[in-house]
């Protein structure tokens, strides 16, 4: 069905005049000598080239294959068409330009080297399918030498929907930012979580992340080999699992919050469920949850969230991304920091809110269109606040363009 | 004025769905989970990328900016403006995808490196733009190893283009391949004119290169020097200019053709002209032709061409990329060759022949679109048959495709 979809239209995206062409004369202006003007301009000042080319709105999609899906390793060129897929949804649900960029490179050290060296092309990178530690070493060196936004979509995108979704849940349900919080995986995604939770105030001393090996804390035979070879795991084996908590049914036991982002042969048995405190439980493995939403309600659980959108309560990064590029190219901002995601997090918290928060709906759904320009306005006046916005407009004036854009993008795909 | 369209348009591209998106759930075919099965059989079988993905009609415009229009070093951010533009003809005149892909690097190998890298994303390269003889190694380098066609229009557009007005204005004068050439100026343009001249039979003992330092010829001072420096010049001091001629006046003297391909502050005296013998006189700098087209007439030239749309006989690259391209992909072909760019040109020419030769029509004009297509079907033709398609189709197949894409794109340029 998606083969044959796929041969019908050849592809899925095409590159389209923005200016209309009505004879060869045209691009006199368009083209040659005309555009001279342009590249003087450039030349004076590098912004410029915000305001007088499509940089503004074009983003990259830039792979290496690594992890893509619950593929695996399948190279570039496999990836291509997830990446156009992802195209789509940046479009479709954020207005954005999006290019696929799946790159055939040797090592971490030679990605970075390519997506410094695309930088004039784009406004923005969003990185994707990277597997991980490779990931973490790749964002880290790039959001801290390119004056574009960079981030990496199953990291900050993933961790930005979490963080939406548990704070109208811990809000139903009573608990806090010292409830016991269990992750189950420590890949790209729940690391990345775990960061951005403590970062918004969580307690680390009351998370435990586990992973192939059990629960992860500091004295783990492993975990002084992580210094170098995963830094960022190595710090929450630090920060996190302060009891010292070394199987996995006593990281269960009496915790609130449940947040699985595993492989997808992990399976969560309902007695685990059962050991914790009236949980809320996030299973976003895709498309088979790590426990599927009617059995972890029999064993207890107050509220389910999973990553597909025929169970209710849809935590997915497609609720994030579109919306955060929207705020960060609207702003013609210099940098994606964690606290633009959280920008971003709370407007998806608080529109859920407002229509009236119930345990099958503590997330907006991927329809509900208005909370995408709402929170591009946050994050593009998170930006301003910060200092790295180039162009600096007032709530109203991003959430209006916002707005605009995004209308029009859904209106042309049809 | 070029200003104040690009900031209205706020830049000239877009990218948009080529499938028609109705709501959220489309996208468990465009995206997951329907796409994974397209992942599973590029898998199996690479060359399935041109078949499931937009790759088959996507080309990278890619540029280090070092050599942009006659701006000279403008460096990959301002030459956006420009590569953006060509984007547009690439839509416009060929119906190909091009995304322009500006990249900031310090060296040729990086250059290098970069494409390589980027090469699953793309059907095929065009180089733009790029400093010589810096061009010269990147192409051959990317042609030997890359699996896509490359070409830098700078070098093999321009002299696919020359090619073609060459063969008629001979025809119209009675001239031939054993004619006296003078070709003024020694940049890529006119290295690559020469070299696809002596490709196609020229003879190239008769013709002579004027570079800064006068006439080329085996034994000049810096030809040594060449070897390692240029090879691609060195080969051409080696070969052309038998009688060794050392002066400009006596390059001039008798010859047939003129083919200035010069930069911008290079003027030819009308005394020179009248030196020739009936001469063809191309004079291609753009907007300023070496010599205009009345004064060259005046001295004794038979035949005028520019790069100009507002005389006759305007011989530009664009009546050579994006129907070369267009050939290019509709075969999938995994090289651009010689051969092909002299299919184009001979095709080109004969357009011209049909319509009818005279002094003041020996190319088609940009504006006779069918021509495009007649080029793309002789391109692709000849990539099968020197067994560099991808995709056999008839001549007639080949044309129907290349026509209906063609005319698509400038519908929906409107």
């Amino acid at each position: 069905m998606a083969i044959s979809l796929a041969k019908k239209y050849q592809g899925k995206l095409e590159i389209m005049p923005k200016i209309p062409i009505r004879s060869y004369e045209d691009f006199a202006l368009i083209y040659t000598p005309g555009v001279a003007e342009l590249v003087k301009e450039i030349q004076k000042d590098e912004n410029q080239s915000f305001e007088l080319t499509s940089r503004w709105n074009t983003i990259a999609i830039l792979t290496d294959g690594s992890r893509v899906l619950g593929l695996g390793n399948v190279g570039p060129i496999a990836s291509l068409p997830v990446m156009e897929g992802k195209a789509l949804l940046f479009k479709f649900l954020g207005g954005v330009d999006a290019f696929p960029l799946p790159i055939k490179v040797s090592d971490k050290e030679e990605f970075i080297q390519v997506a410094k060296a695309i930088e004039p092309a784009f406004g923005g990178i969003n990185l994707e399918d990277i597997e991980s530690p490779k990931c973490f070493f790749i964002l880290e060196e790039l959001q801290k030498t390119l004056n574009i936004p960079v981030w990496h979509d199953d990291q900050q995108g993933t961790a930005g929907a979490v963080l939406a979704g548990l704070i109208n849940a811990i809000k139903i349900t009573g608990k806090d930012k010292n409830s016991k919080i269990v992750l189950m995986g420590a890949g790209a995604a729940n690391i990345a979580t775990a960061q951005l939770l403590i970062k918004y105030g969580f307690n680390p001393k009351n998370m435990i992340l586990i992973d192939k090996e059990g629960p992860l804390y500091a004295e783990r035979g492993d975990v002084d080999s992580l210094m170098f070879k995963h830094p960022w795991k190595y710090e929450l084996a630090i920060q996190t699992n302060s009891e010292r908590v070394k199987t996995i049914e006593e990281a269960f036991k009496g915790a609130d919050i449940l947040i699985a982002a595993s492989s997808p042969e992990v399976r969560i048995d309902k007695k685990l469920i059962r050991m914790m405190n009236k949980p809320i439980v996030f299973a976003l493995a895709n498309p088979i949850p790590e426990i599927y939403p009617n059995e972890a309600k029999e064993a207890g659980a107050v509220i389910v969230a999973t990553g597909r959108s025929d169970f209710p309560n849809q935590v997915n990064n497609s609720l994030i991304f579109p919306a955060v590029f929207r705020g960060v190219l609207d702003s013609r901002a210099k940098k994606i920091t964690d606290e633009m995601i959280i920008a971003a997090a709370e407007e998806l918290a608080k529109y859920a809110e407002e229509k009236g928060l119930r345990e099958d709906y503590i997330i907006p759904r991927m329809d509900e269109i208005e909370v995408y320009y709402r929170m591009a306005a946050a994050v593009a006046t998170k930006a301003v606040e910060l200092g790295y916005a180039r162009l600096k407009l007032s709530y109203r004036e991003f959430l209006e363009s916002a707005k605009e854009r995004i209308l029009r993008a859904r209106r042309l795909s049809l």
